[in-house]
């Protein structure tokens, strides 16, 4: 993990949250996911559509429950640049898991994360999630890469 | 446009530094286009790999010329987040021109911009291009979405 940062509590706080974000994916808490998430939140999903605007808690909800038991939540290559009050994120995300009808998923994807403290608490007020695609004309999502 | 800052000059450099930056890639212009970029700026491009670190002057000039002409680059629902040092950005692109091989290309996608001053200037930090991908087993990459 590297931290940009000339406020260092400031990136411990942020790698805290982080981790209980990460941990909360990998048990399936909806309500730990959106804890940190501010109203107006701007989500750039892996899914489309383009962009939402808003905690989706239902969605998340539908999510989880296509998979069986806990989810592999791995982050890698972590960096935190963390100002006053504005902070960013970034990393590699590897998600594992068992899908309701058997299949089995292990794909590695990017993260960045935006965050804003507002009274004193760090909120995500924008993620973005995607793989690259191919430009080979098959327009394939990469979902095969790993780093 | 959405400007969320306690910092209002500076959003309106970053939102100058945006509008100079898409200039130079509607002008197919490198030096421009990496002008505002660090040293060790984290990409993660709609190609793969998953992500590159660095400025990447021979991958962007040989994407250039893939197109003829200028491109089309429009900025949408952007929204700019400014501290002291440390700033964010996201929208939508509207990429738009023809290829050398007279294909024509419209399509929209979601940036994110991380920025950080040094010296007393802006530099992108990190830059995050994608589309979503179809969850219906196809694994297309969603490039004929609109907002």
């Amino acid at each position: 993990m590297t931290e940009t940062s000339s406020r260092p509590d400031n990136a411990a706080q942020l790698r805290a949250l982080i981790e209980r974000w990460a941990q909360a994916v990998r048990s399936k808490d909806v309500h730990g996911v959106l804890a940190h998430a501010a109203a107006d939140i701007v989500t750039f999903d892996l899914a489309p559509p383009l962009a939402s605007t808003g905690p989706d808690a239902g969605g998340l909800q539908a999510w989880f429950s296509t998979w069986q038991g806990p989810l592999g939540y791995e982050i890698h290559d972590l960096r935190i640049t963390a100002g006053g009050d504005v902070a960013f994120c970034h990393f590699l995300t590897r998600l594992s898991g068992t899908k309701i009808d058997g299949q089995k998923n292990d794909v590695w994807f990017r993260q960045t994360l935006c965050l804003l403290r507002v009274g004193g608490q760090w909120r995500i007020a924008h993620q973005h999630e995607s793989v690259p695609f191919y430009m080979d004309g098959s327009y394939r999502a990469a979902v095969d890469l790993e780093p």
